[in-house]
């Protein structure tokens, strides 16, 4: 059976850390399909890996398992859990780092709160979401390392996984897992939307939470770190400099053209992004 | 069918955006084999992903499948093209980002110029080289975003094609594509040859655009950035410090043994590199 | 025949050298398995490649063939070499850069010294191990260029190896290879061990070369650098700031929980490790 497993890991790429992940798993089910989402996730960070994983995710096909190994608190009392959607199974720490995937799962809404510090808390599922602590040693590679779940512990349950075990002989199902509230922006009584950065991309441009649902058009000024950008664009190549756009996952964005708008605006992650009805005088 | 896809894109690591584009060609092809080239290509440099593609596509097997999506005008009026050579598919926005596969793919010389400043012009293909638009929206993802036509428009159009659909299917011919001119040493009058630094690899090499078959012997003199080297080493462990090779593209090399030749010599792109050939009294 | 093959390189990730190697392979044999174990070993690190595979290799199925490419010296007299041992193939240029791997293939001890400066020296191999040099040039790219063996020399004989070419048709048997001496911790005559830093990885931890074996208990302390770390931790979680435990690899591992213990530290590969039994009366 070729399933599709997908890595998305804080272990950098100068380690053979992921190597180890991914021999685990090939000596388990040598015709996995394995595909690294990403292993650059900023050490220990939590939100960024839920974001990143949250990007890509739906774009795999149904039944795929994505691996997501984000893990501070490896070798403690944490648990280690499987969550299956209607369309995928998601193997992570019990850390709030499937918060994205939860928040999208669920028929009813989640949690939501104004960024920043998103501090995870144990929620209860919704009964679209199934979830697995995984318990049963059966599956480990044995000795287990205390420090090393993903290659001991998620590499050979996500193999065993692709071969089609059933979830329960993997452990006891949870009604309860850690997330955090998704980073909603907020409207006040004039209409200005406040929201923030979520995420700022390899290429320096920064995906905000603020949807294109959120907008009351595109007749807009943005606010961020003292600069503004008047409007919406539609393409990167239709404006110069400054520009904002609906960018491909959904979220408005904010680019420089030709350049790396986190240079230019001295941006980071959670900085307040506002955006205002643009009244007639305005250029 | 089991077909090869090789991806060169300037989207960097520490993002998912090429994961989600594999996730989409896994999504229509399961069997697919799916092999990174580079993703670190400079944000929009099309003429370092030009030449990095051509230093790796003859290498796969026949037929294989090259998308190149360093695409700066992705959204815009620029062409999504297919271009079939004798031995290979390239996908890429129409930026020129292929001028060295067409200049190699050509029965005919194609138009030459020295570096630096390559700039794309609409150019009549070789008959040996045929080429397509993407405008069937039939094989796209919906609703396609503007900004992300490696996902959306490349990944699935790459998937559809490996899976053996016609060429015809995807859009109609196309004559014309934009190349810049290759950049080509010249030759003075007393045999001195001018050519540039192409690229700089990870490891510091300089790689020139002057080929063996352009010097007149290796009893040579090279010079760049005030600094000289005298004749050619076969290999690196052969010499010492600065030393000057043909690397394993064909093109003279310029590298420092035990070192990083770009940082000794504070050379970049686009460098001239001069070649004499040497006279009796030098050493 | 779907062989395994893993790449170990310091080929870095901006060029298409490591693509080339997958394309002359997946050429050769379209059903093997390519994974990347690293490709951002410091150029020309033969230790650091060293200690690098050494931590993948057993994780992968039995018969994976392991090509590691770190080659200073390509293109001259040193041999290419095959080896393989009771789980698994590795092919390399020979200097050094198994030799963890003939260590622990080794039924005998291997030669063994405190760091730093490990020297390759030819050395006899121990019987289990059986070693090729790579001579036979119908398997090779032709024309070879004298300065990239991995793409015509090491990726077509992997390639034909996981066909299952008989070991014999690629060249005539050796029964000594360069190997450095393995880094091994001293102990004096009060008990105190003195080891070094082995490895950093890209979390900042430092993997040092004293095994949980060669601790006296957990009893201990521990210096590096004018800072002392008391006792062992099970896992990164169960302490806070500089900490101290027996890492993935079985090693004792020096990490700051929260932050980067090698900037804290300012350690370096090579630095002195020295462990303590601790007396009563410390802390």
């Amino acid at each position: 059976m070729a399933g599709i497993i997908t890595l998305t890991t804080d272990f950098g790429i100068r380690d053979a850390y992921v190597a180890a992940m991914k021999g685990v798993i090939l000596s388990i089910n040598p015709r996995a399909i394995i595909v690294d989402v990403c292993h650059s996730i900023e050490p220990q960070n939590i939100v960024e890996a839920a974001f990143i994983i949250s990007t890509a995710y739906n774009y795999f096909p149904m039944g795929t398992i994505h691996l997501v190994v984000v893990d501070p608190g490896v070798g403690s009392q944490r648990k280690a859990i499987i969550m299956k959607t209607h369309s995928a199974f998601f193997l992570a720490p019990d850390n709030g780092v499937l918060s994205y995937i939860v928040a999208e799962a669920s028929a009813t809404p989640v949690k939501e709160s104004p960024y920043p510090t998103p501090k995870p808390e144990l929620q209860k599922l919704d009964p679209a979401i199934r979830a697995i602590a995984i318990t049963n040693p059966h599956f480990w590679l044995q000795p287990i390392s205390p420090t090393f779940h993903g290659r001991d512990v998620f590499a050979p349950v996500a193999a065993h996984l692709s071969l089609g075990t059933p979830l329960s002989k993997f452990g006891k199902k949870v009604t309860r897992i850690y997330t955090f509230p998704i980073p909603r922006p907020y409207r006040d009584s004039e209409g200005n939307i406040t929201g923030c950065v979520l995420h700022i991309d390899a290429l320096g441009n920064l995906i905000t939470n603020i949807k294109s649902g959120d907008l009351p058009s595109d007749q807009i000024s943005i606010s961020i770190n003292s600069h503004h950008v008047q409007g919406l664009s539609l393409f990167y190549a239709q404006s110069k400099g400054l520009t904002a756009l609906i960018g491909s996952s959904g979220y408005l964005e904010i680019a420089f053209v030709g350049g790396n708008a986190a240079s230019v605006l001295n941006a980071k992650t959670g900085d307040k992004v506002k955006v205002s009805p643009r009244t007639p005088w305005q250029t």
